[in-house]
């Protein structure tokens, strides 16, 4: 479907402020894009190996909480916080969000320390952020760090966090296609929880279906089903979080 | 929050298959980013321009269908479709996703010309993807052009598509504060539908307050409310795609 066509140039400005023009005559924009991306990765999978080691030197253990909007990364921090501090576990967060502090107000009241992260047009949170966000936070206070990522099931994939695992949550109400339509994000997760169980027959979706499609991209996937708003499946969901290895 | 670091180079590969390394020493990352976009956005809006004189000349009127995953955009193409053909409105549809063809599977057992658009790993359609899709459609029998976006609140409003209106589904199970983390989503659209009303008292969603955010970021908004699994507040979505100018 994609095939090259003529992008005039490309513009990037240099350090004393000049702009420099960069001709790229019938050439693929698309293909620039991706040797652009290629950078760009690269220099923040350094950043994210850097946060990690950042986190371990404090005995942070950091979970970057990918999913669509509404899909239940709030909810699932509000529900297990509390349940995490009985057993002497203590949580802190990174809120991250396009816009607005939502997210963020929902996770303050729960008493753990927690930071705002706007990326403003951006459709994800990169290692960058994470990395300023975390200077906002105690860390030597916390022991285990939810990085609630942008509600996007696409871009987020891409960009590495420093996390030590990666956690999709999915909605019944997203359609039980949802898992096949998204294979990336499948693959690059350790931990997949299917959420809103109890609407699932509201709005027609096969647990089974969404279940199996997960077990198709990645055998390896822990995979939990919650209903969040009441607290049910978080047993599970807390156990493969502090599994030492990704099982 | 963000602040300028080092990026090596950019490495664009050039016509003649080489690769040109550009050295940008102490210079934001974020920055270089922008500077790319403006291109691409360039180049995207001129395709997008063309696309829409291209629709015109053959009597078609095309709708960008945006909005998250399971939000409803298939849902309101099979509820639509029957409807504006009893009119005798001929339909047809672009099934935008990264992956799969459940979206497609879905529109093409309505009858009606319908063309796959997978995007690989992007996280949006763009106006050149959608002039490629468009040359394996019948336009001169189509009166209605469907363009189903990547279900993504984000990426997609930045690359118009040269649709002659921007329509944006919500679901009350994304959350009745979605609008407010989406301001760009909401400015950049014609129509808002909130979607899945009977689930609201569900998941504990304010309609109101989500018809109020619609108002604050896009007071010209035609908002409509809906439950598309029994096709309720149809008739209010076909009046405002249908009208001839934007209310």
């Amino acid at each position: 479907m994609r095939c090259p066509f003529i992008s005039s140039f490309i513009i990037l400005r240099c350090a004393n402020g000049t702009y420099k023009h960069c001709s790229i005559v019938q050439y693929s924009m698309h293909h620039i894009d991706v040797r652009v991306e290629k950078d760009i990765f690269d220099v923040n999978n350094r950043i994210a190996r850097e946060n990690a080691s950042h986190f371990r030197a404090h005995g942070v253990r950091a979970i970057d909480l990918l999913g669509a909007i509404g899909s239940g990364k709030t909810a699932l921090i509000e529900k297990i916080v509390p349940v995490l501090k009985e057993r002497g576990i203590r949580s802190g967060a990174i809120a991250g969000d396009c816009y607005g502090d939502d997210d963020f107000q929902r996770i303050r009241v729960l008493g753990i320390p927690v930071v705002n992260a706007n990326t403003g047009k951006e459709c994800h949170l990169d290692a960058h952020l994470v990395e300023h966000a975390a200077e906002g936070l105690p860390l030597d206070e916390i022991d285990l760090l939810f990085i609630e990522n942008v509600g996007n099931m696409v871009c987020p994939t891409d960009f590495l966090l420093g996390a030590e695992k990666r956690v999709v949550i999915v909605s019944t109400t997203e359609g039980d296609d949802v898992v096949n339509k998204h294979p990336m994000m499948f693959r690059g997760c350790d931990i997949g929880i299917i959420n809103k169980v109890d609407l699932a027959p509201l709005v027609g979706a096969s647990l089974d279906r969404m279940e199996a499609d997960m077990r198709r991209y990645n055998p390896a996937m822990k995979i939990c089903r919650t209903d969040l708003k009441k607290g049910e499946g978080l047993g599970a969901v807390i156990d493969a979080l502090l599994a030492e290895q990704s099982s």
